[in-house]
Formats: C-alpha cells, sequence, structure tokens
C-alpha cells in the first residue's frame, strides 16, 4: 500500500481514515501475475485489519494488541558481552551453515528447560530446533495436513495458527473451552462427529497454559482425559506451550508430552521466557516424525541459524535464566493487576476472565458491540486491541476482544483502558440509537493471517 | 537412524559399512502416524546418499563435497566487537520480534549490495528479507505451485531448489545448457512443448552466475534472450543469484532483473559473500507478488530474526565488507585453480569445466563409470562430492560429480583429488572386469533432498 502508506501522515486519526481508502483501492492495482498463484495463495492478502495494526504501532497509540514480550527487563550488557565472546572464541562455527536438526548443545539445553515442566522422557535426538515455534507449527501442517483435512483447535485459538491450517487449505473446526480449558467432552462429540461424516482429523491443536487469546488453563485431570481421547481416536496432539513457564501464583503442571512420547508433539520456544528476537522455537517428536520435520525444514531454511541458536545456548549459560523468568512472571504479573483493575474501573459493563499467567485477558463486550468494527474508532482513539474474530475461523468471536497487558507499563495499561471504555461507551451510544454499529467491508477471516505483532 | 548412528564408530570405511546396513533396515521401524502424512509428505525419507555426508563430515574426510564459505577469512574480532554495541546500544529492537518483510534499514543496504550487479531500479519496498534465499524458494512455489505445475529448470540444477520444488509436487523440467549457459533455443522448445501439452509452466528457475553445480555463466547476449522468451510466454523468472559478485577474473554481468522489474523475482544471499551462519537472504519482488510472500512468510516464521538482520546491517556499516569479497575472490581463484590443477595431474582421464567464479567444477567421469554407486567407496577412501543425479529431477547425471573447491585448503584439495584419482581407477577396474559397478539400492531421486552441507 504505497501510495497511501500511513507512516507519513499526521495523526492516528488522519492514518486510520486512510487505511480505510488503501482498503478500498486495492482491486484497483493490476497484478500482471494474477492468473498464475497456486490455490492455496488465493486467499492471501492484507486485510484493512491488518493495515490498522500498523498504525497501532506508532507511539501515541497505548497497544493492548501485540504479544511482544518486554524486553527491556534483560540484562542487556552481560548478553552483549558475551554475544562479543561468543563470535570471537566460536564465529567460525556460529557463522556458519549448521545441522537441518539443531545444535546439539543447544538440544541437550531445551531438555533442562522442559524438565521444569515435567518433560523427562525426551532426548536430544528427538527435538528439532525451529525458527520460532511459528515454523513448527508450519512444519507439522505441511507433513499432516492434504487439502479438505480437518484440524482440531479450541474456540477460541491462536491466530498464527489458524493462519498456517488456513494455508495448507484445512478444515479447522473449533472445541469449546471453559474456564478449565478445553472441554474433554466436546472434544469427543467433534471426533465422533468427524468420523460420522468421514473426515480425517489429522490433529488436535490446543494451547493448555495461558491460553493465547483466552487466558485459561487446562487443568491436569483434563490433561489425562484428553490424552485417552486422542489415543482411543488415534489423533495426534500438537501442544503449542510458548507460555507454560510464565505463571503468577503456582508451579507449571506438566506438559501433556510428559505422559505420552508418541502421540503428543510439543512446540516450545524462547520467544516469550527470553527474546522472540533470535527467533529460536523447538519441536519435540517421535522418531519417524521427526525424521520428517527435519526434511520439511531443510527444504524450507536449510538450517536454523547457527548464530541464533549459540547465542541462546549462551544466554544459558552464562546468565541467571531462572531469574529472569522468576522476574518476568512478577512484571507480567503486576501488568495484569493493571489491566483487570482498570477493567474494573473503567469498564463495568464488559466480562472477562482473571488469568493467572501468560500474557493475555479474554474481554466480553457489552450486548451488541461488534469488536471488528470497533476497531478504527479505537484506534483513532489510541488504543488498540485485536478483535476476537482473529481468534476463529468462521467469523465468529466480534463479542470479545483480546487485551494484551504483556508490553505497556502499568500507567499506559490503565491509560489505554481509560480510552477504550470511552470507545465502548460511544459506541454503546450508537448501537442504543440505530440498534448496530459500522461495518468494514473485508471478509471478517482476512484477519486470521498472523501479523508478527500479534504474536 | 540413532541406533547406528555413524559418529559413534572408529573410522570412515566402518561407518560407511553402518550406514548402508542402517539404510537397509530402514523399513523395519515401525511409526504409529504412517497413514496420517500429507500426499506431499509420502517422499520424505532420508537416502543412503545423505546419511554417507554425516560420515563425509569427519576431519579425516577431504570434503569437496559441501558447499560452506570459508568463514574463517573473516575479522572475527571486529564482527565481535559490532555484536556487542549492537545489543547494548539497540538491544531492545534486536532482541524482540520485528516485521514480517524484513527490517527497513537493512532493505536499503540490500539494494546497495544489488546494485554492484546493475539493479537500480528496485524500491526497499520490493524486498522481502528471508531465513536464507532457501526460505524465498520456499515461499517463491508455495505461492506459485499447485501440484502437477510445471517448473523449468537448467540441466543440473541446485539440489535445494530441487528438493522444494518436489515438497511441494511440481514436476520439474530440464532445460540444456552449454558452456554459455541456458540455450535459450532450448528453453523456447520446452516452452512450446508445454504449451503443446497443456502443461501450466509457473516460472523458470535459474542460477545466471556460476552455476550450482555446472560452474557456468550465462552470457549477457542470452541473457536479452532468455527474458525476451519468458515475457513472450508470459512466464516468471526466478533468478538466483547467490554467487555473482563471486567473479575471479571480471566485474559482474548485469542481473535480469535489472532489465525487468514485472517478470523477474530475483533471489540474494549474503551466506556466500559474507556468512551463512544467519540465514538471511533476500527476494525483489513486483508489488502484488511481494505483498504474497510477506503474508507466507509471516505464515512460516512470524519474521525474521532481527538480531540477525541487524548483526548484518552493522557489518555492512563497519567492516569492508567489499574488501572482504575482493578477498574471497582471491582465496576461492587459488582453490580453482588448486583443484583443476590437481584434476589434470591425477585424473586425467575425466573432463572439467574452468569456472571463472563461485564455488564448483562439473566433472565427467571416465565412460561406464556410476557416481553415485562409487560415492560409498569414496568415502571410505576419505573423500566425499555429491553425485551428479542430486542436481537432475529424474536420475539423470550418474555420469557426473560436483567438485566444490569453496572450504578445503589447496593442499587438502590437491590430496582429495589425488584420493578420489585412485577410487576412479579401482571402479575403472571393476567396470572393465566386470562391466558394471555397485548399485546402490535405493531411489536416486531420494538424493535431492538437501541438507544443509550440500548448499
Amino acid at each position: 500500500m504505497h501510495p497511501t502508506h500511513p507512516q507519513q501522515l499526521g495523526g492516528a486519526a488522519a492514518a486510520a481514515a486512510d487505511v480505510a481508502a488503501a482498503g478500498a483501492g486495492e482491486g484497483t492495482r493490476l497484478d500482471p501475475w494474477f492468473g498464475a498463484y497456486a490455490q492455496r495463495a488465493h486467499g492471501m492478502r492484507a486485510s484493512e485489519i491488518r493495515a490498522l495494526f500498523s498504525v497501532a504501532n506508532r507511539p501515541e497509540v497505548v497497544s493492548l494488541a501485540g504479544g511482544m514480550p518486554f524486553i527491556q527487563g534483560l540484562p542487556l550488557e552481560v548478553i552483549g558481552e558475551s554475544m562479543k565472546r561468543l563470535i570471537m572464541t566460536k564465529g567460525a562455527t556460529a557463522l556458519q551453515y549448521g545441522s537441518g536438526q539443531g545444535d546439539v548443545e543447544l538440544r541437550e539445553r531445551i531438555l533442562e528447560v522442559c524438565a521444569l515442566e515435567g518433560i523427562t522422557n525426551a532426548h536430544p535426538d528427538d527435538v528439532v530446533v525451529t525458527t520460532g515455534s511459528q515454523q513448527a507449527l508450519d512444519l507439522v501442517t505441511r507433513i499432516f495436513v492434504d487439502p479438505g483435512d480437518v484440524v482440531l483447535a479450541e474456540a477460541p485459538s491462536y491466530v498464527g495458527a489458524l493462519g498456517v491450517f488456513r494455508s495448507y487449505e484445512a478444515e479447522v473446526e473449533h472445541v469449546p473451552m471453559d474456564a478449565h480449558g478445553l472441554v474433554p467432552e466436546a472434544l469427543e462429540a467433534a471426533l465422533v462427529e468427524a468420523r460420522r461424516a468421514g473426515k480425517k482429523v489429522k490433529f488436535l491443536y490446543t494451547i493448555p497454559n495461558y491460553h493465547n487469546p483466552a487466558g485459561v488453563t487446562l487443568t491436569l485431570e483434563r490433561r489425562h482425559q484428553v490424552l485417552e481421547i486422542c489415543q482411543r481416536f488415534g489423533v495426534l496432539i500438537v501442544e503449542d506451550n510458548p507460555y507454560g513457564l510464565l505463571g503468577f501464583d503456582r508451579e507449571p503442571l506438566p506438559a501433556m508430552r510428559a505422559f505420552d512420547d508418541e502421540g503428543v508433539l510439543y512446540l516450545g520456544s524462547f520467544s516469550k521466557t527470553f527474546a522472540p528476537g533470535y527467533r529460536v522455537g523447538w519441536v519435540i517428536a517421535p522418531h519417524a516424525v521427526r525424521e520428517k520435520l527435519v526434511l520439511a525444514s531443510e527444504s524450507s531454511i536449510l538450517s536454523p541459524s547457527n548464530a541464533s541458536q549459540m547465542a541462546i545456548t549462551t544466554y544459558l549459560d552464562t546468565c541467571d535464566w531462572k531469574g529472569q523468568i522468576k522476574s518476568y512472571r512478577e512484571l507480567y504479573r503486576e501488568r495484569r493487576d493493571a489491566t483487570i483493575g482498570a477493567l474494573a474501573e473503567y469498564l463495568p459493563s464488559a466480562t472477562w476472565n482473571v488469568p493467572d499467567g501468560g500474557f493475555y485477558v479474554w474481554v466480553k463486550l457489552p450486548e451488541g458491540l461488534d469488536s471488528r468494527s470497533m476497531l478504527p474508532r479505537a484506534v483513532t482513539e489510541r488504543v488498540a486491541y485485536v478483535p476476537g474474530t482473529a481468534f476463529f475461523y468462521d467469523g465468529q468471536g466480534a463479542d470479545h476482544m483480546r487485551l494484551s497487558f504483556c508490553y505497556p507499563t502499568p500507567e499506559r495499561i490503565r491509560e489505554g483502558v481509560r480510552r477504550l471504555a470511552n470507545v465502548v461507551n460511544a459506541e454503546s451510544e450508537l448501537v442504543q440509537l440505530f440498534g448496530t454499529s459500522a461495518q468494514l467491508d473485508d471478509d471478517p477471516r482476512d484477519a486470521e493471517y498472523p501479523a508478527p505483532n500479534l504474536a
């Protein structure tokens, strides 16, 4: 959209207006390769929602949208010094091609991290290092999903995972959650129904801890129930766990992978507990699956970055990484409290859960409001969130929004929720007067392609 | 293959034997998810060839197989110091999520690099930063290729590109080359034939400079001919150019992208001119294609590593990168000379080209020899190469091998070629006695999945 690039204009309000104009003009741009794209690329287009988020990154906007960790909390001097030593002493390895599966030293360290969540039955051979756990999602979907295959996912689910499933032309079926996480009876019902309809369910995609966006955690009892159900139906579990170590009030529950090394693919990441800028995640997989993941990863990127992997290993070796996670937990708890406090004070007409870990609060709007069509007004009022529709495959979720408390300071969070309350109140008046709020033109499902700031 | 992992055994010979045993046993390993894989994953299995290369990395083996640049030539002290400053002064950005398209400062620097090859008609908005140019190949194929679509590629072509095309179930049709590169008349004939057969040709994949593996360069006159033909047939060109700045005797020819900003996707990389360990490459694409590439990349990895991108920008800003490329050119010319000299001295029964840049010599074996079935014997004799079959989609190429001169010292190259000559001579005697050499069991096309050390 460079002809009306929002960054070049003054003020969030003007920028938001221009985004709408650019969106409307999109159809007139000629693409000489229009007829040459693959089937899977037909749905790939930037939505208005996506363009709005480029505005939301402006400093005057309080962004409750992004899942960016608070990097400023890291000991940058210590990390810088150790990076220098890494290049000077091991540069010939760090700057070279590495193994497709990933560096073995890092794979050993990864298992030490996983042991904190009960995974003690894995070998470094079972680990594949990926370019963030997003790449793990991509590779897993690539090797398992043919067009039309079914993936089960919580309702709601992670926007970036839904984007991957869509790009491989999967059908996603949502399974309900409640305050205790995924509902096992609903999972079983979905599997029975899929079997009855003759559909192939390739895996259950689940985020058991401090769910993105719902904020809830699957209880220990339900973990065993979910495992039992999936084993019985012969369905693989993809356990995505970026937030498991970021609980505010208690030690982590054991990962499902701790109880089943054949039926669970476990995805982990250093993005939330250390730093996303190195793009290092991993998957733990049974032998035969792991071999295919490595081949698929080599086809995709040859090998993960040695420099990044060795930077992570160096960090784990030279810094108090457990202490850092502890201080992150305290920081994020304080921000969670600020969010909940501000919601109670400014937005009592909404309802929400109180997450005990992670980055997100899932807010239900007052009756009749549409979080997606309200977003341009919110950005104009200098506050951003992610509309609930982003977390569903089918356009549901307009009655919810995700608020992230990971990045802004508590003061900024309060200010952001205050602005949000103004928007909600103004929108509620409109709805009461006219019976409906403004609508966006594009397809709500377009919002589901992941942008990095929605991670 | 961990039950008989080659690295744990003594001696390259024993290891090579064990690799064969492990390969033979592969079919007996039970995979509970065997029935669940996607169609595209069915061909994904590790070949015997691939296992042999893990042996080829042992220090006693002279590897003329890998495309690893000689990183030891870099100023590691200077780079280490600048990495420290980067983290300490810009760590909060370097360690954070970045933009899906890539950092704009790096995209500006990339265009300065591209200008050295005549590309002065591009804007930073046209550049997408990728995790090595392998990811660019993956993304381009992902957005353009449906199963059964045709990709045209030189005969031979880059093993890693063939692996990507295979993973998206493309049909690759090879177009002949001669000493002046891709033959335009053969390209036109292939396009006419595809049109006649009702096949969809999605793009021509070409490596115009110091071809991998053939070592030849497309002449300026032919660049214009290839452009004219592809424009006339409405076929996109994917111009893959990792080696263009590594000519030994002359300045680079202009890239085809310099003459056509709508019909060419240009792929570049810092892996051969600086360091592959950061995994930073790029693609320059017309607007609408670029937008889809960014969305596909976000689905695949969210965003390229900020730490890696800023490391490259810092290197370009603080080091004499043009001087470094000049010293690489001299280093690789010396190694090319060592390879050609040793071939003339030890292996006069073979024939080869004399590349004037890049990393590779393409050697034709004496009549009746099979480079693929000879490889286990070569590894036993402590020398490795890549069999010609790896560079074809259809099992051709057994009469050729690729020798890489980028990594070993001239002395080691001479020793490697001497060992290779012994293997060739022994194998020739066998062929004269029995009329044929030993055969490997697996499908020659398995060799085409790229392993990082074949880049």
